[in-house]
C-alpha cells in the first residue's frame, strides 16, 4: 500500500480543484454547463459488454454533476496524485489494505474464475481462488441435494424454505440480491415453490415475523456469522434452535437424541468450526470464508452464495458472480480513469462531498426490484467511509469529513416522499439507476405507453428538473399569480448522475451493480486516504450495552432492587440511570 | 394565522439563542453537560396517561441534546416569540394554514370524538366531526360485511385479502401502521387468515410483486387516491382491473357484464365520485375524505382506516385513532411548552438543525415492528418542511435551510450498518424510540436476559456512546497500542433524544407515536414560518416527465425514428437527448 505523505486535502491537485470550483464552477448554473456539448461529451462513459463483444452494457452519465471540463481535468489529476491505480493494484494483489486489522481486502477473489490463481501474501492459506472454488463446489452440491429433496428435514419433508439468520453484512447483501432476483424470469423459475426469509434483529418481534407462516419441518436454517459470536445472530440462532427442538420434541417424544433435530435443519456460514460443532451443526454443513472478506463485502462469499443458491439454484448465483467479475476486470484493467466506471463514480462522489460540500447522497433506483439496494449501499458506504482519521491515524481537520450520509428509496415512490426537499429544500446529490427493459413488462390495451415507459419517463425527467429548475420568468409567462411565484420556483442547479443499464435487471447485472458500488466506495476511501475496511466505530456501543445487560441480568437473577439501583447509579450518568430505572419498573 | 412580520432568523430570541450556543454551549462537551443534574432534570418530560389516570405513558428525554439550562430557557423564549400556541390554536380551529392552496389543516378532526363539533370556516361542509364519523360508521359496517363473509367476491369466495393501491401518503402511512400491528396480539387475532398487500410503484415489477401468491378471487382492492388522478395509482388500478377482468373472463366466459367482476372486487378512497363511478366502483364502496387532509397526514382518514379495518378489524383501528387523539389533546391543552411533548420534539429538532447546523436526523426505533416508521416520517417531515421560502414567499437567506434529511432503520440492525459513521464520521442527531415491553417477549431457558432486554441494552447504551465518546486517556489505560489510538477514539459530543414508551407497542401507542411526529413537524414549520402543508416541489418533475412520456408514446404509435429524434432534440438538452436515444434503441 502506498501511504500518502500527507492527508489528501494537502495535495496540490485537490487544492487546485477546490480553487477552480470556488472561483469558477460554483458560480455557473448547471443549466449553462449542460448547454456545453464539448463538456457534456466527456462526462459519460459506456461500459462495453464483455460477453457480447461490441454491445454496451450500461452508460454512466455524469453530465448533470456540477463540474465543467476544466474541473473534470483537475479531478482526473486528483486521481493521479492519489495513486489510485497503485492502490487498486495493491488491493487485487492482496496487500494488507486493512492496516488496522492487518488484513488483505480480497472480496474480488470471491469472483475470480476457476483456474485463476491468487496467493495471499503473508499467509499459509495457499491459493485463494482454489479455496474459493472448493467452497463454491460444496455449496453447489449441497444446495442441489436440498433442492432435489435428496437431503430432507427430520420428518422427511422437503426443505423448501430457507431462513437466514444474520445481521449487517450477513443480512443486507443477501436481502438486496434476493429481492433483486425475485421477479427475474430465470431466478423465479429456480425459486418456484420455495420461500426465503430473514431474521436479523435481536428484537424478539423479528423472530415472530420470521417464523410467521413458515413450516419449520420444511425449513433449512442458515446461520451467518463469521466468528459465530455476533451477539444478535447467536441469540437468534439459539432461539430458532430451541423452536426446532420444542416443535419436534412434541411431535416425536420418543426421539432421545434432540441433536438430530438440529442437525437436520441447521447449517452455518462461519470460520469457527469448534463453535459451530458445539452449537450442533455438522461439519459438512459449515461453509467457510476468509478473514480477507469484510462483512459488508461478503455477499459474494458463502454468506450470500449459500442461501441464494438454496433459494434460486446455484446457476443463477453463478451469473451474479460473473457479473461482479466483469466489473472487477473493467475496474482493474481500464487504466484511463476517464473510462473507468467505478473510478468515475468514486471521483464524482468525492467531488460532491469534499469539493462541493454536500454531506449526503440519495440512491434512487427506478426499479422496484432494487428496493433493498439503498439499504445495502447505506451500510457498505457509511460503514466503510464514515471515518474521521486517515489510514495512518491522522485526524481530519475540523469541518473535513469523509463519506456522506446515504439513503434512498425506489423511484417513483421517493418522488411522493422526500423529493420535495431535494427540489426546494437542501440539495442532495442524487444517483439515478434505471434499465431500458423491465423484468416483467406490462402494456395494457388502450394505454399510450407501457408501465415501464411510464416509470422511466420519470427517470429521465428528474435529473433535468433538479438541474434546470424553473425561473421566475418562466413562471410569470405561465401566468402564475405573484403571491405563488416564489413557492412554485425551482432554483435548480442540483447535481445528479445517471446509470442506465441496457436490458432488464438480471443476476448478471445485479452482480455488476454491486461491484460498481463496492469499488466506488474503495475509490473514495483511497482518495481520502482512509481505511475503508475496518469499523472501530461500532465497538463502544457494544461495550456500554454490556454494562446495561449486566443490570438486566441482575434483575433476572432476582438481585434486590436496592442493589440494582446502586449498581446502575455507579455505572451510568444520572439521566441514563433515571431512564433505566423507569424501564426496570415498567418491564 | 399569525403571519410573522419578518423571517424567523430575525427574531431577537433566535439570535440570542444562536449567540449563546456559539459563545457557550458549542464549547462545552456533552459529557460535562450530562453531569449537571440541575440541567438534566429540566430536560425530560413524562406523558401522563389519559386512560389510566396517574400512570405514565411515555418519557421524552432530551438530556443528550447539546443544550444547557440557559440555552433551554432561550429556546422556550423562541417558542413564545414564534407565537406557537396561537398557531396551534389556529390549526385546531381550521384556519387556512395551508395558505398557498387556501386549505385548512385538520387531520386532528379525523381523531375527534363523536359528539365533538368543528365547523370548518369558509366552507359549506358543515360539522367536520359529524362527517368524519359518518364515514367511520360506513367503514365499520363495510369492513364487517367483508370480514364476516356477508359480502363476497364474484365467485362467492370470502374476501380475505386486501390489496391497497396508493403511493406516497396513501401508502407509507398505512404500511407503517400495518407493520406496527402485525405482531400486536389483539391486531394479530383480528387479521387471522387474512393478507394485506401494497401496490405503490408504477414499475410493473411492483404489480408482479403485489399479486404474487394472491388469489384474486379472495381479494378486495382498495384504490387510494383523493383526486382519482394520481398517475401511478391510476395506471396500477387499471392494470389490476384488467387482471381481474381477464381472470374472470376466462373462468366465466358466459358473463356478459364484466363490470360485475370489477364491482365485486374494487372499492375506493376518493373524493371524486364521478371518476370512481366511471372507473367501475360502486358509489357505496367509495369512502371520502376532505381537502383539509393532506396526503402525508391522511393515515387517520379512510386512506388508512378502511384498509386497516378490513385487515385488523375496526376495533383495533379505533384504538389507533384514540391514541392519536390523546396526543392531540396533550398538544393542544398543555400550554407550558416545557411540558408539551410534540412541542419539545419540534423545538429540539429546530435547535439541532438551525442553531447547531446539523442537516440530517436519524429515526431509530428499537422495535422491529416499527420498521416502516422511518420511511413514513421521512415523507411526512421532508415533504412538509423541505422548503426554501416562508409562508409569505420570502426566500431564506443563502445557507439557511428548513427541514432536515430524515432516514433510519430499526435498532439493532442500524448498528451493524450506518452507526459507524454516526460515531466516528459526520454527527447525526439521533432519535431513539423504545418500549419497556415487547409485543412478543421471549426468554430462552439458560439465557441471562430476555431477547427484549438484549435489544434494549443497546437502546440505553447508544445515546451514551454517542454523547460521552472515548478519550485517548481511556484508551491508553486500556493498553491500546499507539498506532490504533486515533482509530479507536470516539470524540463523543453527539446529540440524541430518547422516547421511551411504557408497555408494549399496540394500536393506541402507535397512534400516539404518529401524532407526536405529525405535530412535531408542524411545530418546526411554525418556527421556521413556512407552509408545511403544500408540496410545490413535486410539480416540475411531473411536467418534465410528461414530455418524456410523449416521446415514448410516439414510439409506441410507430412514429418514425427520425421524427422522434427531431422531437427529442427539440425538447431536451443534449445529454438527456443522448441518454433518451440510447434508451429508445434498447428497450
Amino acid at each position: 500500500m502506498v501511504e500518502s505523505a500527507s492527508t489528501f486535502d494537502k495535495l496540490p491537485s485537490v487544492q487546485a480543484l477546490r480553487a477552480h470550483f470556488q472561483a469558477v464552477t460554483s458560480k455557473a448554473h448547471l443549466r449553462d454547463l449542460l448547454a456545453d456539448e464539448a463538456r457534456n461529451s466527456q462526462l459519460r462513459v459506456a461500459l462495453a459488454n464483455e460477453q457480447a463483444g461490441e454491445k454496451t452494457d450500461a452508460i454512466f452519465d455524469f453530465t448533470h454533476a456540477k463540474i465543467d471540463a476544466e474541473g473534470f481535468k483537475k479531478l482526473l489529476k486528483v486521481a493521479e496524485d492519489a495513486n489510485l491505480f497503485a492502490k487498486i493494484d495493491s488491493m487485487f494483489k492482496g496487500e494488507k489494505l486493512n492496516n488496522t486489522e492487518k488484513r488483505s481486502v480480497l472480496h474480488v477473489a470471491l469472483r475470480m474464475r476457476e483456474g485463476e490463481s491468487l496467493i495471499v501474501p503473508d499467509s499459509d492459506e495457499g491459493d485463494a481462488v482454489k479455496n474459493v472454488h472448493a467452497v463454491l463446489h460444496r455449496i453447489q452440491e449441497f444446495s442441489q441435494k436440498i433442492r432435489t429433496g435428496e437431503a430432507r428435514g427430520y420428518s422427511g419433508k422437503e426443505l423448501r424454505n430457507t431462513l437466514i439468520i444474520g445481521i449487517g453484512g450477513s443480512y443486507l447483501g443477501p436481502e438486496f440480491v434476493f429481492e433483486a432476483l425475485r421477479t427475474d424470469e430465470a431466478a423465479r423459475k429456480g425459486a418456484e415453490g420455495r420461500k426465503l426469509k430473514f431474521l436479523a434483529n435481536v428484537d424478539p418481534i423479528d423472530f415472530t415475523r420470521a417464523i410467521e407462516g413458515l413450516d419449520i419441518e420444511e425449513t433449512l436454517v442458515v446461520i451467518n456469522s463469521k466468528t459465530f459470536t455476533t451477539a444478535e445472530t447467536m441469540l437468534n440462532a439459539r432461539t430458532v434452535r430451541q423452536f426446532i427442538i420444542d416443535h419436534y420434541s412434541q411431535k416425536y417424544p420418543e426421539e432421545q437424541d434432540k441433536q438430530k433435530f438440529v442437525e437436520a435443519h441447521m447449517c452455518a456460514v462461519s470460520t469457527n468450526l469448534p463453535e459451530t460443532k458445539k452449537f450442533g451443526v455438522k461439519d459438512e454443513r459449515v461453509f467457510g470464508f476468509w478473514d480477507w472478506v469484510g462483512g459488508r463485502y461478503s455477499v459474494c462469499s458463502a454468506v450470500g452464495v449459500l442461501p441464494l443458491s438454496l433459494h434460486y439454484g446455484f446457476e443463477n448465483v453463478k451469473h451474479f458472480l460473473e457479473g461482479a467479475k466483469s466489473i472487477d476486470e473493467h475496474f482493474r484493467t481500464t487504466r484511463d480513469p476517464s473510462k473507468n466506471l467505478p473510478i468515475l463514480l468514486g471521483l464524482i462522489g468525492f467531488y460532491n462531498s469534499y469539493i462541493c460540500g454536500h454531506d449526503s447522497r440519495a440512491i434512487l433506483p427506478y426499479c422496484q426490484a432494487l428496493l433493498k439496494f439503498p439499504a445495502h449501499i447505506q451500510q457498505l458506504d457509511m460503514e466503510s467511509n464514515g471515518k474521521g482519521v486517515t489510514r495512518t491515524g491522522e485526524r481530519f481537520e475540523a469541518g473535513v469529513q469523509a463519506g456522506p450520509i446515504i439513503f434512498g428509496e425506489p423511484g417513483t415512490n421517493g418522488q411522493h416522499s422526500f423529493y420535495q426537499l431535494m427540489h426546494q429544500g437542501r440539495p442532495i446529490p442524487a444517483e439515478f439507476i434505471g434499465f431500458t427493459k423491465s423484468q416483467t413488462p406490462t402494456l395494457l390495451p388502450g394505454e399510450p405507453v407501457t408501465s415501464h415507459d411510464e416509470l422511466m419517463s420519470n427517470f429521465f425527467a428528474q435529473p433535468d428538473a433538479l438541474a434546470l429548475g424553473k425561473t421566475l420568468d418562466q413562471l410569470q409567462k405561465e401566468g402564475v399569480p405573484p403571491p405563488l411565484l416564489e413557492h412554485k420556483r425551482f432554483l435548480g442547479d442540483r447535481p445528479s448522475v445517471s446509470l442506465l443499464f441496457m436490458g432488464a435487471l438480471d443476476a448478471y447485472k445485479c452482480g455488476q451493480l454491486l461491484a460498481m458500488y463496492e469499488h466506488r466506495v474503495a475509490v473514495e476511501g483511497f482518495l481520502y486516504g482512509i481505511n475503508s475496511f475496518d469499523q472501530w466505530g461500532v465497538e463502544l456501543g457494544k461495550v456500554l450495552a454490556k454494562d446495561v445487560r449486566n443490570v438486566f441480568q441482575a434483575k433476572q437473577s432476582k438481585v434486590s432492587s436496592d442493589d440494582i439501583a446502586k449498581q446502575t447509579s455507579e455505572k451510568f450518568n444520572p439521566p441514563t440511570n433515571f431512564l433505566l430505572t423507569q424501564y426496570l419498573q415498567n418491564n
